[in-house]
């Protein structure tokens, strides 16, 4: 099996298993008592707090520990949202290609009077931040812009748009759970106020996430109940998975030069292969994106047919992101890079990892090659285009 | 080291270890993905949510998996308000001695105008269903009351307030993170509409929870973004902890019978035990009380002083809630019981295991006693009352 899925989730590392097991056999106790037993727990705690601040280059007391990105996203959101509405500022700014669980925490808020600018995203996938500047108003109380996008992996100028909110003084706030742990992330020096990120994406445990919040940014509780994290996030505080995702973050960050190095690599040898099938091209800027990712739209084909043959071949890809499948509507994300509605519907996003090698990718470029060939030979729509019934979106 | 925080939260058992590993390793693969590889897992959490309905007595998809037992209050209880407030009903009862999980989610709903009725708890730590009849008005759209307390342990007549609720059409939702895998539960004979509990109660890993709701009753988000769990809960399934809670609760509910027996015999011995301390009392009624659960005052005794000597001795005990530890307030539970401030701060909560011995038992009593009467010795607050300058709250 070829695994090209790791936007969606990836496989926990050795390093983080390792350090789960003994808070799920041994030192079981809760952080929260009083017991020496317990004080081990809260110690790991704390030392796991500590390395997950210092890959963001912030303070431990600014790092809350949630269920994921998702509650974070929602959290940072509502937050930013309810300090706003105290100061009469009901305005958030955003982009329109943010990942679902920022969208549809908009649309709550929408409902309930705040006002949302979606801004517009170019076709590189990539936000220009004067488009940021010239969105911000007297009642801005948020500019939520995701790190790196989900679907097509390209990166957003984070250091410019901070620089921006914190000369406005709005809150910036950034879903970085695909680039954590992958990209360099310095919160300080990109004036980041707010910054979600989830585990999994970098082969540390499923449920479990981080919500950094800068000192002086006020935060509101999603979830209500007992006093941990600072009474901002009720719960009995997940070891486990807390000190796993600080040693898997801690591993990411300290091999993120070579990591990146590598994957590039082969992130650049995968498109040069796939950029060969005609009628097919690139999603998003080939340069400015996540060493991992590719995301091409080829005419003429379901991805669903696609996703499903190229797992006849051993090869686990996806057509948009995990939390949209089995959603007929073609990806917010290419509507929103223009992508028309007929060649969205046909994306195949790959995302390698650590372990990819160069023998996978070419494997991956012969079979999606011949999955495309072999679909579009079957394919009435391809066959409008070849004969020219239809127009073709893209050239060969 | 003998564990007597059994209600803080537990050892994972084995067998939830081993169900949990190769969803970490092996079938990582996210479920929401088309390919086989993700299917796996998407039958692994099938096989669970169906195994969870089974404990519970429910249909499967009555089951949103949660990241614990606080996460499901909080849905639980906003998603009813919710649906009430669209109704014009914004009345909900509940009990003094709930967990901060759903008293604090009811004060955030006090400060939008709903109005919520406390119920008083009678000295037993019981909650009378008739209570509950005549505080039910045409407003209230939920009562909210949980299945066993945390701190006392005393099972509340839940199959009779259930029955009550639904005669009179009000959204019955109970926190039973202290009950399940404990006691007896089935939401349909017992008239329950929505549910909460917490894996790593019943020896399952920490961070994964359940909201049982009824067919029939709407669910609100409290997490909105991609559409897992039926679109009720976003987020990346945590399959590993799914699987493994389904499993800790199937061997829960397995050996409920042998294991209640077994920990009710060791309790009364512990109770028995205790009792000869004097000057001291059990808190909550001794017969409706959750297998594994102690709670005693002892007049003239710190609570923290306790706990740390019982540590010293090697045994892990608490006083009132791991939650609230740290607060110097005494146990809203134990005032809500009639406890006065001066014996409220000084209780004692040991809660036994599935793999506490006889030998723990008489090991804890004689720690106990020791403790009680050092401190004792050590105390002005003490001597005052031997003295008679004070008079006792309880009977030697």
């Amino acid at each position: 099996m070829i695994y090209a899925d790791n936007a969606a989730t990836t496989r926990m590392s050795r390093t983080a298993i390792e350090a789960m097991l003994p808070y799920m056999s041994e030192y079981y106790g809760n952080p929260s008592s009083l017991y020496s037993f317990g004080q081990k727990a809260k110690e790991a705690l704390e030392e796991a707090r500590e390395k997950v601040a210092k890959c963001l280059n912030c303070n431990p007391w600014e790092i809350t520990f949630t269920s994921g990105g998702s509650e974070a996203d929602n959290q940072a959101i509502l937050s930013a949202a309810r300090s706003g509405e105290k100061k009469g500022k009901k305005h958030i700014i955003s982009t329109a290609f943010e990942h679902h669980a920022v969208l549809h925490t908009l649309e709550k808020l929408e409902k309930e009077g705040f006002e949302v600018t979606l801004l517009d995203v170019h076709s590189t996938g990539i936000i220009d931040p004067a488009q940021v500047a010239e969105a911000i108003r007297e009642d801005t109380c948020l500019v939520t812009i995701m790190y790196a996008n989900n679907e097509i992996g390209t990166i957003q100028p984070i250091a410019e748009i901070g620089k921006i909110c914190r000369e406005k003084g709005v809150v910036f706030h950034t879903d970085a759970v695909q680039a954590a742990g992958h990209i360099k992330i310095d919160v300080k020096e990109q004036n980041i106020d707010m910054l979600s990120l989830s585990a999994h994406k970098f082969h540390g445990p499923k449920g479990i996430g981080v919500l950094y919040t800068r000192r002086g940014i006020v935060l509101h509780n999603l979830i209500n109940g007992g006093a941990q994290e600072r009474g901002k996030r009720a719960g009995t505080e997940n070891i486990p998975a807390i000190v796993a995702m600080a040693a898997a973050l801690t591993e990411a960050c300290d091999h993120m030069e070579e990591n990146a190095a590598r994957m590039t690599a082969l992130r650049d040898r995968l498109m040069d292969g796939l950029d060969k099938i005609p009628y097919g091209e690139l999603n998003g800027s080939r340069e400015h994106r996540l060493p991992g990712n590719v995301n091409y739209c080829f005419e003429g084909i379901e991805g669903e047919s696609m996703l499903l043959l190229l797992d006849d071949k051993g090869i686990c890809a996806s057509s948009g992101s995990a939390c949209t499948s089995g959603s007929l509507d073609p990806s917010h994300v290419l509507l929103a890079i223009g992508r028309p509605h007929e060649v969205a519907h046909g994306s195949l996003r790959l995302t390698i990892g650590e372990d990819t090698t160069e023998e996978d990718v070419d494997q991956i470029i012969q079979a999606v090659t011949d999955v495309v060939t072999y679909l579009r030979n079957m394919s009435p729509f391809w066959r409008d285009l070849v004969t020219g019934k239809r127009t073709h979106v893209f050239s060969e």
